[in-house]
This record gives structure tokens, sequence and C-alpha cells, in this order.
């Protein structure tokens, strides 16, 4: 209110965001329009760009908003969308996914994203960035549009590792309960483990056994925990977090994509099958961008890596400027929450907890009845 | 073309089809519609009812459509939605479901229709009609709207049992195959593996065995091995049978309805947000039912048992009589084909071969590169 604006504490109060420009489908200059879009609405973030410095440079100079609000970190190689994780692991220090974890590794950065290859993303970050203590496989969180008030439900595992344990299952709720927190605003969240029916006899020994280990963790983690939940309930209204292994994640994600995918090809065709059906269409254009942009996937655009010492999201392979800018905006909050450091106190109170309640829980299992 | 038609010769050449009147949502009177809208499509179909006679007797009479095209079975009890699968199989002798699985197994009728608890029609369906020789885990087949020629794609195991190895998986490959045969006439039917990525190196080990037991089998086989497929592809046009183990495919199967069921809902809510939307909406109706007719469950209704002596069909619990009379139909359609039979001789053919295979694919599994 009072005095002008001091410039250079206006930067050092920046948020910084370690941004990887190459590994896109579309390109780096999809990815500089999207950070341009981030930085316009955001007078409070920066950026560290990461690939070759020769090819990034030009296209941030064709965008004033970026004046003054990216730094480069050269990096001549690229991991492609058809490199196996293993390979970057052993050759990958050359890459631009490489050194944009490396930002946040030192300290330079609050948060990485990058739209490279899922699999090499997630093996670098656990290489570089470490998992955090406590945690057995870290787990990749998206969100999903939904009939909640918030229009998103969380899901996680979706595909860092195929197989889970009731323990691995344990820590993505309590991670996933944590990351709704800080990025939704939901104090108590709802969380349910996804099951083929929710009555307690149905589903693998290993869910049951889940079941009443999250059970036992909700009031100390404040969650609610809603029980055995249906992959109807994914879109619905019952749950804010749905906990699952990522082989079951990553095919219910991907079979709602597609569906959606088929409803709006089959809308598309409704739409244009005649003269009369065109015209329609052109009158109800309006409500058809509005059910659009309620279902617009580059508003959810990203899925965050948990369970490491650091935030890394994953833009969408194909994003554009808007989702891009969409990944940008969830590190930059997930980074003013403080949300690393207090994922990293939960998960390691939890891992105690673990510890102590392993001799409780197998005493209250006792056949009682 | 000469001559009067012989009436009771006709009578002779139905084909009769065993239907559950009772554990639907919407109780026997919509059952009932179902088989009175079966019976004016097809002269060539006859019923066997079965629920509580006095109940059923008086909305059978309304339908002058089934006057002499109904037997009756009285059955006094009722399977509900509730009901565990063990309780049913003690003491579930007088349901309507018990009835109607049991006309089946007498030769009374081609096959069986049910709209009842699912679990508890499989665990009948198996004490009652057996397993086929050399089918370990009977599993359930559904049709899923795809951006295929015939409209849809068949995926197996949608529920019957969350587990299945490879030769399990190779079994649901060739009774999918053939149900897609004598249901679509697809004569060389493309068929998928369900994983989260194409590539080989990806998944569980069980489903790596699988892939190369099952490619082992596609020439033999007569149907084209895809490889791995992705959620993604199950409302696509890459394969016609995808199959996975029961809790994968039941998790999808619900995520793709509950994402197209929060679709339109959107849709709704667009439509109706102000009194342009309205008017637009009232303009585009004819493209609206067009697009719902496309996606509308209730054509596709009808979950197949496969892998049983005999045929079985699971109608949706929710289903209304055009829902109803689709899973009749498929019934219908099934035994003229002759699909249990011709069903039964392949699961025997492969029996045979697999046990020949597993010698030979041992061997060629050496590492011979």
């Amino acid at each position: 209110m009072a005095g002008k604006p001091d410039h250079s504490d206006k930067d050092a109060s920046r948020i910084i965001i370690s941004v990887d420009a190459m590994g896109g489908d579309a390109g780096p200059a999809v990815v500089v329009a999207g950070i341009a879009m981030s930085a316009d609405k955001n007078p409070d973030i920066g950026f560290i760009l990461h690939g070759p410095e020769a090819e990034l440079k030009p296209l941030v100079a064709k965008k004033r908003i970026l004046d003054g609000r990216v730094a480069f970190r050269d990096a001549p190689d690229v991991v492609t969308m058809e490199d196996k994780p293993s390979q970057v692991m052993r050759n990958g220090k050359g890459t631009s996914m490489w050194s944009a974890l490396d930002s946040v590794k030192q300290g330079e950065a609050a948060g990485a994203v990058s739209c490279g290859n899922t699999g090499a993303l997630m093996a670098l970050s656990m290489l570089r960035l470490r998992k955090l203590p406590g945690v057995n496989r870290p787990a990749i969180a998206i969100l999903w549009p939904s009939l909640n008030p918030q229009g998103f439900n969380v899901m996680l595992d979706v595909g860092a590792d195929v197989r889970a344990d009731a323990q691995d299952l344990l820590q993505y709720a309590l991670m996933g309960t944590s990351y709704v927190r800080n990025s939704m605003d939901i104090t108590r969240p709802r969380v349910g483990l996804l099951n083929v029916g929710t009555e307690e006899h149905k589903g693998h020994a290993e869910l049951k056994e889940a079941h009443s280990l999250i059970a036992s963790y909700a009031d100390d983690a404040q969650f609610e925990f809603v029980g055995f939940v249906e992959g109807g309930d994914i879109p619905g209204n019952v749950v804010d977090v749905i906990v699952t292994d990522g082989f079951t994640g990553n095919v219910a994600i991907k079979t709602g994509e597609g569906t959606a995918s088929l409803m709006r090809t089959a809308m598309r065709d409704a739409f244009s099958y005649s003269i009369l059906s065109k015209m329609a269409a052109l009158l109800a254009m309006t409500s058809l961008r509005r059910l659009s942009k309620r279902l617009d996937p580059r508003r959810v655009n990203g899925g965050v890596f948990l369970g490491l010492n650091g935030t890394v999201i994953k833009s969408h392979g194909g994003a554009d400027a808007t989702g891009v800018s969409a990944a940008v905006k969830l590190a930059f909050r997930l980074a003013q929450q403080g949300f690393a450091e207090k994922l990293a106190a939960r998960v390691a109170s939890s891992a105690a907890l673990t510890q102590d309640n392993a001799a409780s829980a197998s005493r209250s299992a006792d056949p009682a009845e």
C-alpha cells in the first residue's frame, strides 16, 4: 500500500518452477507459450527452463512477459517417448529432463514440470530426488472430473508401479489426503479404496488387509474412510481420494478417457448428421462450449508424483499451452502451500505410527466376536 | 408359400428361452413387458417364465402377444441383490433364479435370462450347469460401445472371478472369439490383452506369459492377436475382443459407465443453463436423440456367462422392457447359432491343444536368439 514496490524484492520472493522444455509431442514452442501464459496470470512466478539454450532463447525472447523471469540451463539431449526408463537412468545425464529434476534437487526450484515420457520421468525422479523416508513405492496422482463440489477427485496410483501391497495403499491414502488438503482446501477428505464391489467380503485378500489398515489410520490422519468404492465412483461424489494400485488405476483412467473421447466423437457425428442438425449445433454452440469447458482435460492437466523429496508434475505429452500452464499453476500452488515439506512430515510420522500400529493392529485383529 | 402354416409345427420349431421374472429392480411387470416386446418382434421365440405363478399369470394375460407362448414354473422365492452367493447356493432351491437355470439344465430351454444378483447367478450357474470340461474359470463377457464397424467390442472377464492366470486368459480369448463369431458375424476377430502399455516389457509377469500363450494359439484358433492394448482401446477400433481378469475388467466397465453418466449429466446441465440454451436443446433434440440412441446401454444389455454347459445371460438389474428384450434377443440369437455346442467343442479341442502345446511352448521358450 505504502511506497513503490521494490523490484528486486519482488524477484526474490518469486516461486521458481523448473520446466523441462523438451519431450512433449508439440515441441518447446508450446511449452514456452504455456509458461508465458502462467507468467501473465501470476506475477509471483519465475522459471528455470531446461533444453538446448540456442533453441530456447529465441522462443523466450518473443514473449515480452517472460522478460527477466526465465533462467536457462543448457541441456543438449532429449528423452523421447520411446526411450526405456532403464536406458535413461544410465545415459540420461545430458537430457533436459535430468537437468530439470536437478534444479529441484539443488534447491534452485520449488518443483519441476515435464511433458516427457512418464516412465523415464518417474525413474529419473526416484534416482535424482530419492524416495521420502518411509515410502516404499511413490505414486502418480491425477485429478479426475467428477460430480464433487470441487469438480474433481484425486486418484492414485495411476501408473508409477503396477503393484501395491496393503502398506503401499495406506501410504497412497495418506499422500492423497495430504495432496487434496493442499491443492483443494478440503480439510477432512473422504477416502475410498477401489474394488469390484462395496461389500467387505469382495475382492482380493490384499484389499481386505488394506481396508482394515487404512480404516485404522483414518482418525489419526484426519480423513474419512468411506471403505470400498467402485469404478463408477471415480467420476461420482462419494469420495475425494481414490486409492488403487498403478495397474488398475492406469486402466481405469485410460478407459475413462477413451469413453469420454468416444462420446465426443458420437456427439460430433450426431450434430453433423444433416443440415438441420448442423443448424441446431450452431445454436447450441454456447451450451456445447460450456460442456466441453467443464470436461476439458487441459484444466486438470498434471499428474503429481508423490512420495519423493521434491515436487514433480507430469504434464500430458500432448498438452498445449493451456495444459502446460495448468501444470505450472499446480506446481506453483503446491510450492506456495509448502506441500513437499508437509508431505514429508506426514509420511515420516505415519511411518513411525505404522511401526507402533503393526503390533496393536495385530492385537485388535484377534477374533473377539 | 404353399398352404396354410401349421400352428403346432410353428410351436415346435420355436426357440424357448427361460426367463427369471424376479430379481430385477423394477419387478416382474417390466420383465413381462420385455418378453412381450421380444415376442412381438420375433415369431420364432417362446418362453418359460419363473417366479410366483399367481403373480405372473395376470401380468402375462394382459399381453395378448404372449398368448400360448409362455409356460410357467412356479417358484415362490426370490434372490435379492443383497443375498450372498454362498447363501443362495445352500438355500436357493425355491427361487426363480434356480428354477430358470434348471430349465436349461433339463434341456427345456435353449438359454436363461435373469436380471438378478450377478454373484448369485454365476454361483448358481456353476452349481447347476457345471463348467465346460477344460474351463477353469468361467467368465462374464459384455458388449461395449466402440468405434468398431459393428459398433461394439466384447470384453471379458468383467467380474466372474477377480483372478485369472495365463491359462484362464487364453480360455477367455478362445471363448471371446467364439462369442464374437456367433453374435456378430466376424470370422477372424482381433483379440487384445488389456495392459498398462502396449510395449511387451510392460505389466505383470502373468500378462507376459499370457501374451505368448495367446499368440501361440492365434493361427490354430483363427483369430488375429493384436497383443497388449490399453484402457483407451476398449471404446476404440483396434480390437473386437478384449481379454482381462475380472477385477480389472469390472473396474474398467464401471469407470466407463460412470464417465458416460457424468458426461450425460454435464450435457443436461449445459443445455438447461439458460433460456437460450434450453431453446438450443429443443432444436438439437433430434441430434441428441441420435446420440443417445448410439450410446444407449439398453441396446447392449446382457452379460453372457461363458464356459458353462448352457447359455446364461445376465441382464442389467435396472433394465427396462427394452433392456430385457435386448437380453432375450441375445439369448435367442446365440441359441439359433448353436453357440453353446460350438463353444463346448472349441474349448474341448483347445484343452487338448493346451496339453500338446504345453510341451512345445516350453521348448520354443528356450533362449534361441
